[in-house]
């Protein structure tokens, strides 16, 4: 039995990159109307191709698209608490470099009214960021005075045929990001409030992600009451995307230019950019490397709702789990050279 | 910039055949009730995840079930010539080895009478075999008056947003045998007569079928009358699959578990094997591999309609072509070595 067959996984995956965006993809994300589709064409243009969309006049009927002010919803929800996240810098669930190790930074986590949310929110240079983040059904398990004012995607439901695992409500400002990872399953974004800025990969584009292992870490108050970054006990690794596509100084960007040239490189197509605005919905497909930024400008605060599906585990699925190993394999003899 | 990366593709290749059929494939083909499946359906659990199925029941309104006898078809048929195709031995369009060299053998094309092309098929011991496999639109094109005795599948049609491309009719013995191969056109394939027995592997194995680059030749009638195979002029490459799945003796089975190992892997998944009989369509999905033969038994010949629908040309499709990709590379380092 013959051993190691050595393989150029640059050249393949650089070929796998340009023709999943040549064939399909493209470089942007359509916008379609959902006059213009029923559950089969939504299914068979782009679940089927695991491709992205941005759906138009989908919720024009939700009452939350006109009464989700920051009054009425602190009126809603009374004393109830909800879960908000809070770090120093709006980089929850992030990769944080700091005394020379590279950590998985989880936010602290707090329970609080709504009202308190929303003064803290509208407060500047308080040198912390919350957001509301949690993903455990939130709308539903948090939000349920708000449960009223929208309403689901029935036309999705059918599509998928299964109703959704979870909804979830996202409120954040403009300091609060979420950093590039996947998640297994389908995902209809509704953007009710502010601008949702996505910046998208396909699973296929893995290796332009230099995923590394990162100590996890949490961020608590110190005993003079700031927020400071803990190791776990006992200590955990956890693999996570390295690349910031927004680095905030020339420095940075240099140094990300420098440290992970797949991504910027220029003869292989960008990452998609979306922008969702109030009333659309966005088709996030299952296993697609996001990155979300928030756009409230006047609006203070951006207010999405989100669905997930169960996807399906199918070849597609099978294809994404080999792009990893190759990207593994990659990066791994980089390191090695 | 680092050059080549050390990978072992034998392993990804392995664990990417492992992975689709644990995740989604399995090891045999699902038979549902047309009664079960709206287009949707249809589209979401099979086409989207380039899955294959045998649908029954699909079909039951189509005259041709009762009607297609050979007397009947030759009375319909008057006159009309239709494409027959003759190789001395049954394998058109497959991988022939003669005096040490290896040939992609096209057979000869004629044009006869039905009525002479049932009286070849009824004749036994002719030393040749004929096949009506012509894959020009030949329904509609060479077997016009049969055209009313079945029917469009509506909820196919439906479901893949676009007529077929294509309608052919095949009507063949069990001598005749179709080698691996694989289509960019999504397959329904529906039985009328007899059985087809077919033997499947997805894209994602296309390692498995050993492809080389044979001289591509035709059978045509020498001075004495006799089939022999004629080389191209000029000469002209086609890879091919070389892996016969049926091998006729022992000798060739053992020769092919020494050629073609990861065929008869005991460690991998086996190749799908389906029967599909009168009445039942199997949805073959774009770009597996299949191999085909005829179980007439009986009823002398095999008498099949199948249409092609235009593929999504999606990740899936690039997917399968870094899946040919890594078999090239896999193969030509076993060379090397």
């Amino acid at each position: 039995m013959i051993g190691s067959m050595p393989v150029d996984a640059r050249t393949l995956l650089h070929e796998l990159t340009k023709e999943a965006r040549d064939l399909d993809i493209g470089n942007t994300v359509a916008r379609v109307s959902a006059s213009q589709l029923t559950s089969l064409v939504f299914y068979r243009d782009f679940v089927s191709r695991n491709k992205p969309v941005v759906i138009t006049g989908a919720i024009d009927h939700w009452p939350a698209l006109q009464s989700w002010t920051m009054n009425y919803i602190t009126e809603r929800m009374g004393e109830a608490k909800i879960s908000v996240a809070r770090t120093p810098h709006g980089r929850a669930d992030s990769v944080v470099r700091l005394d020379g190790s590279q950590y998985f930074a989880l936010p602290e986590e707090e329970q609080m009214p709504v009202q308190e949310f929303f003064t803290s929110l509208c407060r500047e240079n308080s040198g912390e960021v919350i957001y509301a983040q949690a993903q455990n059904n939130s709308l539903p398990e948090e939000f349920g005075p708000l449960l009223k004012e929208v309403a689901d995607l029935e036309w999705a439901t059918l599509a998928f045929g299964t109703n959704p695992e979870a909804t979830n409500l996202w409120i954040g400002g403009d300091d609060s990001m979420t950093s590039f990872h996947k998640d297994h399953y389908e995902n209809m974004y509704a953007v009710v409030k502010g601008r949702k800025v996505f910046t998208l990969l396909p699973p296929s584009d893995a290796y332009r992600l230099y995923f590394q292992t990162c100590t996890v870490a949490q961020y608590r108050r110190n005993a003079t009451g700031k927020l400071h970054l803990e190791p776990e006990e006992p200590s955990r690794g956890l693999p996570w995307a390295t690349v910031d596509p927004y680095p905030p100084s020339d420095e940075q960007m240099e140094a990300s230019k420098l440290a992970h040239p797949e991504y910027w490189d220029p003869d292989l197509p960008p990452p998609l950019q979306v922008v969702v605005g109030p009333g659309e919905v966005l088709y996030l497909p299952s296993l697609w490397f996001h990155h979300v930024r928030q756009e409230a400008r006047a609006d203070v605060c951006v207010i999405a709702v989100n669905f997930w599906y169960e996807m399906a585990f199918d070849c597609k699925a099978a294809y994404a789990k080999l792009a990893d190993q190759l990207a593994a394999e990659l990066h791994s003899n980089s390191h090695a050279n």
